[in-house]
């Protein structure tokens, strides 16, 4: 189809999003001065976040689908991340005149398919245009049982991590480096372009988590989130920390450093969480430390001597 | 305060807005993954709005203050219009580099007191960089009674608005044209810099209503939403069009239609409705119209005579 302005794109995405019948809970959806929900008597968990084109993402680098795609999950994440289910969600995008039909309509097939995927049905939004491509998810939850949020870490839980840690930033500098002939490079791509759909933890993380935090700006920067909102320290194990096949190998071929990676690599979007040991929490996470009572997250190796890691390592803006 | 980075601007942003202790329906606030707010059990309303420096705005036509209060503001217009009261918001931002600490302090204090001023009290967000200013709020409210929507209009009732219409439309045309000079021109401006708060006749909406909208992209285009979405048409008169003191006069000074502008200058955010005719109706608005059966909005002037609008006016993109 052709979209001659904001309204045909309006009516297309009206079509695209709602999927048939108005699913329970939209009282109004698309196309009104602004959508009705209805969450029920429960609080609401709300949480947004932006990808913006040249910061968060370059087009050579990740197709429109994915780019829609990582937009909605990354903001989903966070709803897991406080144990919680997204229910609906609302996109504003900013869109430069030059994007083309087509890019549009895979940007909008990339929200979609994760909207469904992440069960965050989209419900309304807003079109504009601007100079650069911008994505602005907000995503609607209602929490499992109660929000699991990050100050409830206590001296004596364990420290779990779902997934592997630092794949995401290395897919990045595969991808940065044109090194896709490296062993495993189409591995940590994918998990750069496409961040995992951690809800199936989420449902573990109400009943057993104390604290919880998704990883977007790496796993030591988002567990010490966790332990200043907590008043606790921890200790991590760095042989312990997850990582795929091929990680230490791909990371020294470009010069990078396997273990800063997984300690400092972001982006990534599995759920860190404290918890009592459990095998329960095994089941679905690896343990990678403990809390304790420092006040701050020291890292040591297998033989228990303290490991030195650089904090300037992916601290990015978003 | 000098801000080092994301995390003293999010500790800033926390005290700026959440001003003392926690309010009432915030469970969670700023600086976890996500918000959590209890809604009550009503259905909620959603909104977002996104304004881009470039095309929504330029520095040298607005200040920073303003900028921020507009955006909430447009905003909230969209949950006024549905007869409902702001009770929450988000507010996502791209910040360029080189946006000063000072703009940055001074649009959130415009964000700020329109929060409060609209009663939609900041709860969450997200900061990004990227390469043009850009603000995204999303508002959260809840209706007052049930939520009008654009659905409602029967033929036979009357079509009313607040306010005045075409003066934010000459207030941009004003300033692009330096002609501050003109007579009124600061009220014009004003007009246009600061969107009406219009919470007072969200409450008689809710009781007399059968449709609403506000006035973002010109009354007429915006009454023909409302007529398309209920399956009517409307007869306006044009010489019912409220308009302000020297409007006329600086329209024609500008070379500009002062009638279009009233029909299809946009920005107004003011609020349309139709509703049986009454004097409670009226009290709170001006009549400029009746709906009826033609299933097209057309303009007659005071003799009766058909009256031709050029559609090409004010159609933004946002």
């Amino acid at each position: 189809m052709t979209m001659r302005d904001e309204f045909d794109k309006i009516e297309w995405l009206k079509s695209r999003f709602e999927l048939g019948a108005e699913p329970d809970g939209v009282v109004v959806g698309i196309g009104d001065d602004a959508a009705v929900f209805d969450f029920g008597s429960r609080p609401t968990i709300i949480t947004v976040d932006t990808q913006v084109e040249r910061v968060h993402f370059r087009r050579d680098l990740i197709s429109f689908v994915d780019v829609g795609r990582r937009a909605m999950v990354a903001a989903a994440s966070d709803v897991w991340a406080m144990a919680a289910m997204p229910s609906a969600s609302t996109v504003a995008l900013t869109l430069p005149a030059d994007l083309s039909e087509q890019h549009f309509q895979e940007l909008i097939e990339g929200l979609a398919g994760a909207a469904s995927a992440t069960g965050a049905r989209v419900i309304g939004g807003n079109l504009s245009r601007g100079e650069a491509l911008s994505v602005t998810t907000t995503v609607f939850g209602l929490p499992i049982e109660r929000p699991v949020t990050r100050n409830g870490a206590r001296v004596g839980d364990a420290v779990y991590v779902t997934g592997t840690l630092g794949a995401a930033a290395l897919g990045f500098a595969i991808l940065d480096a044109k090194r896709t002939d490296l062993e495993h490079a189409e591995h940590f791509i994918e998990r750069w372009r496409r961040p995992p759909i951690n809800g199936w933890a989420a449902k573990t993380l109400a009943t057993l988590a104390t604290a919880a935090v998704d990883v977007s700006d790496g796993c030591l920067q988002d567990l010490e989130h966790v332990c200043a909102a907590s008043g606790v320290g921890a200790m991590l194990h760095a042989d312990t920390l997850p990582t795929a096949p091929g990680h230490a190998i791909a990371s020294r071929s470009l010069g990078l450093d396997p273990r800063e990676l997984a300690l400092a690599g972001g982006e990534d979007y599995e759920l860190l969480f404290t918890a009592p040991t459990s095998s329960d929490a095994e089941a679905i996470a690896t343990k990678i430390g403990e809390i304790n009572a420092s006040g701050t997250v020291n890292v040591v190796d297998a033989g228990g001597r303290p490991v030195a890691v650089s904090r300037s390592g992916f601290r990015h803006f978003s």
